[in-house]
């Protein structure tokens, strides 16, 4: 399989059709496009057989692509609306897969110690919890409430345990009917930083946001349907600078100043070269915008609101 | 028994001889003072039997206290010393209940956003993981390093899960020899807020020292020992203020100037007429040194170095 | 004149009247009192001579309390009446002082790292501002805005440096024709703390809210008006437990069961000595709801949208 | 001159003499390397007249660079070290413009929610602050001390005020003798980062670092002497694609696959068409290592303990 070099489902396609000059859709893959307003547009990715899973090296399952522009300057309307936006498309996806009344279990992946990694945690502090209140004192809650339980499991670097481990034991014990799970993403284009979310149905590898891929999450390995919600908040520099070389070698092409062995170069993945040459050395470099940490916190507003709504009717 | 409204063992025993005019030690319970220097005193509690249960109203076990004076200005070099007097109390504590290489499950108890309850996340993010380095890279481990994990779970108002049914499924699958658990208590005494730490083998109940008791982590619910390490960091208003009125009856006594009504109030419990009276309303009010911030800082700076150094030799 | 134990005008006026048996008006003060809705009470206090402020201790002008509920727990909805009142409020007091294009400086005291001291700088992190903006690209900014800037000066025991000192210094170069000042106030009453917003146009004392009493802040001192936004965020201990005390004798004289000893007791000041009985020793405490965190960010969010209204209209 | 984009001396004498095929001295400019220990090495770079301001685009004046290795990971003792080695450098660049009891002013630029560029306020945060003391009460402080005060002003983004305009204000009320101003730097190098210190004795232009460079602070435009302490925190995006092309010609010319138009285009600064074809768009997009919250908190340690020892005696 090509290396995507992005999670993005919308991402993968659009570039396997630039790859084979394709116009028209993947078999195997549905696609469907609607604008929101001038702000919000969402791209909906259905992976359904195997000839979908080969193109774009993503399982069968439902992947929804919701991009807000400025999201660094929003103000309380557009974060209000990017919500409804997503509620409605979480909304549905829950809906296929549990009923009312099940229980879910709200994941929070990532490391809270590292602005970037920390919108899973912080997606967390938000979630209105209500299991509990059932549990202890159920006529504080409103009739016809679903059970929702939340936990932030940390990251292996700092708990030296798989959060495969830590969610099986709790998924044992809290006996929840699906997971929602939220994590940061890797993106390939700068533009998608912390202003696209990405739904599916198909699970999580946590971690492969900021370049430590760990066990998957999923029906598979948990025994419950898990939703993802990936928000991307990072590029790897090392993607970066590839994809800048091959931006300056795409210009000397056009300029007819390339050469067979530049030509040849391009086919190829510089990606370890230029990582040794730039002498990244032991750090896992990122590339961020300055503005994360507001990016982080409007982000985190949107989706903790966009599943509080989802979840409770 | 009596309402001691602590949670120390030592202050207990103070407690219980002053209000049975008792000087020499309680049967059933051994104690013994050591004065590492001029700012750090230990004070190690035994209860052996049942007569001491029933006295101060703790099972049998272990119970040390650590007193740190002036931890809120303290530098490197106190930092240091009190870092070690917890290591050597707490190596003998484990060694009485696992080998040296037994995988350990370091717990911080907590709610990491509220600043008086957050020391037990602070100090998980402080400990040495070794148990995926372990399992994934040994050649970067010490020879004869043991497991060491950690996790923060988060308190059950914000989680909707209890700690106990968190740590049951995580130590079944991480299958863990001994648990270190690090939780804020309430103290009845404002010289103790975050001076002191109070270490014992007999399990813990998380969210005591917040006003919300929650099931206990102990070898009889979890099947392993449980080492707790508390830290008193706040005093219930309430309890102050009843205090407060104790000291001034005291001193209207002194100077004949109580009655035979005043002098039966003290006997008895003013706690829930004072907490009316004072309007307290909704809230759980809590008493904290204005500096409570930079206590909670070194405070989990010397506990998490007390615990690295502690269980690698 | 009385130690009323509180900096809120209203609470001063309330605290006089029964002092005085007085039902009716102080000579040289007016209030008024309007319910908003069922959330929120505005208490205006007009200080018009010298009767006035002799009577309550406070100078000639504008103060202004507005009470709302329950503002742990508030929502979107409420925290956006609550900054709309404010707004309503602020918008008067600054309209009687300067004009519509006047440049404002918004000065949020306290001390970032100390919870309950933090509101003045969160407010100031949300403070739109454009003094910047309409001097190096006013093509950004909307006609007619006023020019806004604002800063988070520390605190004395941090900086090392009278808040007043820095501020002399800024206004002579940033030459502001009026100072919005917002800090942490101490209250006398438990309900009060982060549910209270007083507003005036006197000038303040930093620090007064947590036991540090600086050089004040105002007309006099400074050169230009000063509206000074104050919320209660702790009360004193000592102050608690005094209070504490003053309802335990007035129940046992409910009963008749006091005694001549008490009853002059009551009428001195039991401060100094209940407060050496707890032996406070040198740490200065306060007295906080658990939730203070939450509260301070939401109040903080009502702050800074007020202000940011009520300066361009 | 030619675009070094870097502000370290010493990396700018180095690419000067690369370009220029050097191998001695630049004239104007004295250089001496000590290596402290296997760990720590120090540069010192001295610009003694105008050939040298020429050459590297410095005013005169003296520039140190001490480089750290591994302080992500760095312990107490390493911390310890790096403080020391910082202490020695700056407390004879003091001494030669004060005397031993001149007043200090330490200001910590940088805006404090912004991860890499919070390293000046954090600094001042540790600051031990004596002005204040000896002025109220002096028979607390240590016999001899000199009065150090400490400020972090904000930036213009948040404060709407040029950071020159606030300190002017505070030097004419505070009148310090010298200033020690901390700032995050850019650098060209992704080795650099938060590992490397570089002290001068000619002022500083803030924010440079993240790049909205603003009114210097100098001798010349404060009045007073100004020591900077510098540490690269980031890489910008722009900067690093661009080397990497410069890298990736190098390895064509090596490989004799280069041509004439690519040799040319080497010589020119590709830095804007390689910005607009990334599509960075709005964002200011920085490069850091994914461990800078931890980089920022170890390098804050090393800056205040070195200017704390430096500057009491």
């Amino acid at each position: 399989m090509y290396n995507f070099r992005t999670d993005l489902a919308n991402e993968r396609t659009e570039i396997y059709k630039k790859m084979n000059n394709q116009q028209d859709n993947i078999d195997g893959i549905e696609t469907q496009d609607e604008n929101i307003n001038d702000q919000i547009k969402v791209e909906r990715v259905k992976i359904i057989n195997e000839n979908g899973v080969k193109a774009i090296g993503k399982p069968v399952g439902n992947y929804i692509t919701i991009d807000i522009k400025n999201l660094k300057i929003a103000r309380e309307e557009e974060i209000s609306n990017a919500a409804k936006t997503l509620t409605n498309e979480l909304r549905i996806l829950v809906k296929e897969h549990i009923n009312n009344q099940d229980d879910v279990l709200v994941v929070g992946l990532g490391n809270k110690s590292v602005t970037p990694d920390a919108l899973g945690p912080k997606v967390v502090n938000e979630i209105d919890i209500t299991r509990h209140l059932l549990k202890y004192v159920p006529q504080y809650v409103k009739e016809g409430a679903r059970p929702v339980s939340a936990i932030a499991p940390g990251v292996l670097g700092t708990t030296g345990i798989e959060t495969q481990e830590i969610l099986k034991g709790i998924i044992d014990n809290v006996k929840p009917k699906l997971l929602i799970v939220i994590d940061a993403l890797a993106s390939r284009s700068i533009n998608r930083i912390s202003s696209t979310i990405q739904l599916s149905d198909t699970g999580i590898v946590p971690g492969a946001g900021v370049g430590n891929a760990r066990k998957e999450l999923s029906k598979q390995s948990l025994g419950i349907p898990v939703i993802a919600i990936g928000v991307p908040t990072v590029v790897e520099l090392a993607t970066l600078v590839s994809d800048g070389i091959d931006i300056f070698i795409d210009r000397l092409q056009e300029k007819a100043e390339s050469n067979e062995f530049l030509n040849n170069l391009q086919k190829e993945d510089k990606y370890e070269e230029v990582k040794e040459a730039l002498n990244v050395g032991e750090y896992n470099m990122i590339v961020t915008p300055k503005e994360i940490d507001d990016l982080i916190l409007n982000m985190s507003s949107v989706v903790a609101r966009g599943i509080n709504f989802a979840i409770q009717d």
